[in-house]
């Protein structure tokens, strides 16, 4: 994809701070693919001592979100299915968004995070609206 | 509700330290149902400076967590299903859980967010299996 | 809303030959709601004497659809998301949708399906795509 | 798997007449997997002439259903998700349903329908409440 764009993309992410707060990175982004990574650390548990599910979400729709707007228009989630697979506590999780259809105005995501070990531990569905920039 | 559980979910998702880093708080709690809340302030803002999905996310699944921890037994998500509805950027949150379904090992739960002037946020379904404490 | 636009839906709807084969009913329609009827028979079965998820989830998207097309757009289901809070086996349920947003190209709505004591058998949400008819 | 079980669950799909009705056949099945048939006729039918959501959502539950019995208890489904990626209005379907996950009392299952060009028709996901035969 055209660098110009990419750089515009890891800019915009840059400035989310929900994510950053995270310590979740963008890693790689091409048309219509992203992929996203995060260390398990402290601030990320739920009471149970796990991974918490909002956080695995905030990942998931970051890596969903380097993708959708990877194609030339600003894209905003309309809504996000995820599923909670495997309960882990440590390591390196990595976020893998790839794009199911795009329309003009829609566009339809699936994102997998999975362990070090390659396992699943989440999988999202996420449908973007797309506009132009202004 | 009893008194000594409902201290109990208090004190669990006290401990959950995702939820906490957006101050998100717990404010009610009941059989089945309740509330929290979370003041708008920039460790919430995704790049367009709108609170980011993933915190939206975060609190619905909180006050889902503990409505679903109020019937006496464990309960974690097995999936969730947002709609984002709103974009805001400033203001309080609240999150009101409500009970759709109760069997014996899994529970459905809704999830509306609104803003200040009550209106629509997001909305959020989850399912929880629910296990009994050892 | 206008007797020509609502005329057009019901002719639309009265079109879907999947609805019509379960006997799915279109009641009521106004702008960005809409109510269908069945009457549970031999045919919504699944193996276990229930009425079959796929005939809900086709009752649920058919009151949608028609909630959808209400306002003006030719409006297709983009994503759908369906709980299924009780089995049935007998009497007419009732699918309730209502708008909970609506934007430009894409607008988003809730389903209740009830039975005759009002009880919840399915809870469903969509989010369709909006085009201008030729 | 075993023989015995693999035939009392054709058995039991057979007995679902909602899909039946549609013509819809059941190929293959292993553990934790099935696969799915349909050939697109006019029963199948929206009133835009494109194969209607509500019967691509029940052949994909279908082959979901199979899967998800396969592992020995009686499972039903608590609730799914559906993408509706590209309109189809000919040809045979194919749904290939794949376990996500495998719990004591939830399985999750994944369900890809695809035309005869193995293009992707929608996506399905699912979670499925399993309880032991009586």
């Amino acid at each position: 994809m055209d660098n110009t764009l990419k750089e515009k993309i890891f800019n915009l992410l840059g400035k989310d701070t929900a994510a950053s707060n995270l310590n979740i990175k963008l890693v790689e982004i091409d048309n219509g693919t992203a992929i996203a990574k995060m260390e398990v650390d402290e601030r990320h548990m739920n009471g149970l001592g796990t991974v918490q599910g909002g956080v695995l979400f905030t990942l998931a729709d970051f890596a969903c979100a380097a993708a959708a707007n990877s194609q030339g228009k600003i894209a905003v989630s309309l809504n996000a299915n995820i599923n909670f697979v495997k309960a882990v506590n440590s390591g390196t999780l990595t976020a893998t968004a790839t794009e199911m259809y795009l329309r003009r105005t829609v566009g339809g995501y699936n994102v997998d995070v999975r362990d070090e070990e390659g396992e699943l531990v989440a999988n999202f569905q996420s449908t973007s609206y797309r506009k132009d920039p202004k």
